[in-house]
């Protein structure tokens, strides 16, 4: 039973995969300094066409060419806020899919209120992991470590249900096993190594790829962000079988996403209803 | 006949190499965010120096210390382009040569007004892919898609010819074949890999490692450019021997470039006049 | 009996990096674009936990949350200045270790300048290449060449007990050997292998893992210092039985970072006192 949901989920995932492989959608991403390269590189490996261009002065016309846009907030300053106002903006008014990495949302009083005031703009969706959607869901300061989750992302369930219901957005909860709402239905992940912790970005590289994935398919965001965090974890999997660390499995990683059978996608793919 | 002006080109681009190793020339990067780790590293594995010093505040002091100058636009933004433009100015006043990269440069009006305010600057090379020639010659938007090149490099070859007699700069054209062209003469460098393409910011490296090229011998610009073009690419050849991916290419890619030697770049490069 | 000295350095250094995995100090870091990859990558795969948060809108509510500050001038300009001094003065009022790259100091009077500002307001450690330590020790412009050193580190042993003298800070001097010193004492490090100068920001991530090591025992700040420099090379002689050039090396070297065993590290430390 489990096993035929979860192969019917493989095939989902595959579809998807196969399509940023054929339409090589366009992503805008207005993305932190740390995560550029290995996101841009993500991106590539999977089929997309990634494009980091977040001045106020290029999103007017440059917005409406894309088919996705990408917003991160890791390097979060005030010059940077506007442009990623201003391309959320445009994106909704659009109707492009945009989807949000709220990173470290509870590390300062302004970048909690930076998300929040991301948010109202009306993303498609929010990934985070439990400690940023907690903040999120609580909207209030202090509440987490730094950028790294100090909470486990089962805790974040009730949360990501809250923010889903309130902003209307599918909100992804990363971790051991990843968790996808729409408020209502809850999907759970459970593919990935703990070494992928150990490599910076790839939470913000796997944002950009839910991007691309909901590039395709926009209304059935839930369905292409779970197999976005699925394939990804997938291919750290196969990633893992050569690492020997972390800057291999990095390498490994993206190499393996690159060369995804459906084979390889479909026996993989872990995805369960919850 | 053919082979005997390869040779020659693979002894020329022999001679840039081993000058950039012997000279360490340093270069001053004024580059996207995307590509400042590739780029440096490239520069590096060459035997180049370089620095990525790009504030007004610094170029005074800093740009008379240079070999020469690598500007791109990649993630431009209105407080960068004040940057890029006094350090052109003080190159073009110090006679000393500099390489533009006009990364996406029909994405929006901003970007292709820049870009052109730039050339007005007398770069000594502008390289880029064909879709961004082609926009600079016509000088209008719209025109590309994103970043990646959406004509192929072949479409390009007049506008590129055009935009040199225009800007008095050598113009590049990457693509399958890489085109040259002083506005009158034209060569073609036919090394590479396609998946050299699905590696962010190779574009904007082997710009950086044209501007250390250059900087070994300014009077042949031209010259120093297709061997940086071709030597980058034979990397890549090398390094795809063992890749099974973009990113181990990409880490091939700089091991080769650092072990290149007479043999491999001589009977490598494929140069020819068209 | 310099091989007990070395033993027991060994021992000590076994030890910091045992307390950075088990306690994952929390390491704000303040940074260049060129080296934010690397630096949180070495952060995550000795165990520490990196933060890339820099706005001063920010540094009032987070710098309290860490255990060490990083700040690195790579890419310096007048809008990330201010928030450089910020957090430093945060860091100083609040007694947290802060750690200083002074990375090409002598490359500008602006750049000069804001290096003896930020030295002016405490650091913990200063670690800079010969010429950057003997730029500052002079505090006069012009003085080095670049982002890299033109002097060997041994010339800059008496400007690094002088700049540790007035600073109040231990100073490091890289190079072939590194050298540490708090004015008073020296000890050398005599690890590492030539490559790694040809991988960019390897300074910038020493520097990183210094300011993990002093978080986990700030009143020892130079034991601290000398094992990070020592701990960081072991990993790239490691690193250096695999590698085929300077990209292989940096992931190599991040491996085994993450890999490094007691035996590993006691007998592979060579440090001594000078």
């Amino acid at each position: 039973m489990e096993d035929g949901e979860q192969r019917e989920w493989g095939a989902k995932a595959w579809t998807y995969l196969s399509s940023v492989r054929s339409l090589s959608p366009l992503i805008q991403c207005i993305t932190n300094f740390v995560s550029m390269d290995l996101t841009a590189n993500t991106l590539l490996s999977a089929g997309a066409s990634p494009a980091m261009l977040h001045s106020p002065n290029e999103s007017p016309d440059f917005t409406p060419q894309v088919n996705a846009l990408y917003i991160n907030v890791g390097t979060l300053s005030d010059n940077w806020l506007p442009a990623m106002e201003l391309a959320a903006q445009l994106a909704s008014k659009l109707n492009k899919p945009w989807v949000l990495d709220p990173v470290a949302a509870g590390a300062s009083r302004f970048r909690l209120k930076a998300c929040l005031d991301l948010i109202s703009l009306k993303p498609t969706v929010i990934r985070g992991n439990a400690s940023e959607i907690i903040a999120l869901a609580k909207a209030s300061f202090p509440s987490t470590k730094g950028v790294d989750s100090s909470h486990d992302s089962t805790d974040a369930v009730e949360a990501a249900k809250s923010l889903a219901n309130s902003s209307g957005a599918v909100v992804a909860v990363s971790g051991a096993v990843d968790f996808v709402t729409d408020g209502n239905r809850i999907v759970g992940a459970r593919n990935g190594v703990p070494m992928m912790q150990k490599i910076t970005a790839t939470g913000c590289a796997v944002t950009a790829l839910i991007a691309a994935f909901v590039a395709t398919d926009p209304s059935h965001a839930m369905e292409a962000t779970a197999s976005a965090l699925a394939v990804f974890s997938v291919a750290g999997e196969l990633g893992m079988e050569t690492a020997r660390g972390p800057a291999s499995l990095r390498t490994h990683l993206i190499d393996s996403l690159h060369g995804l059978d459906q084979t390889a996608v479909i026996s993989g793919v872990k995805i369960t209803a919850i």
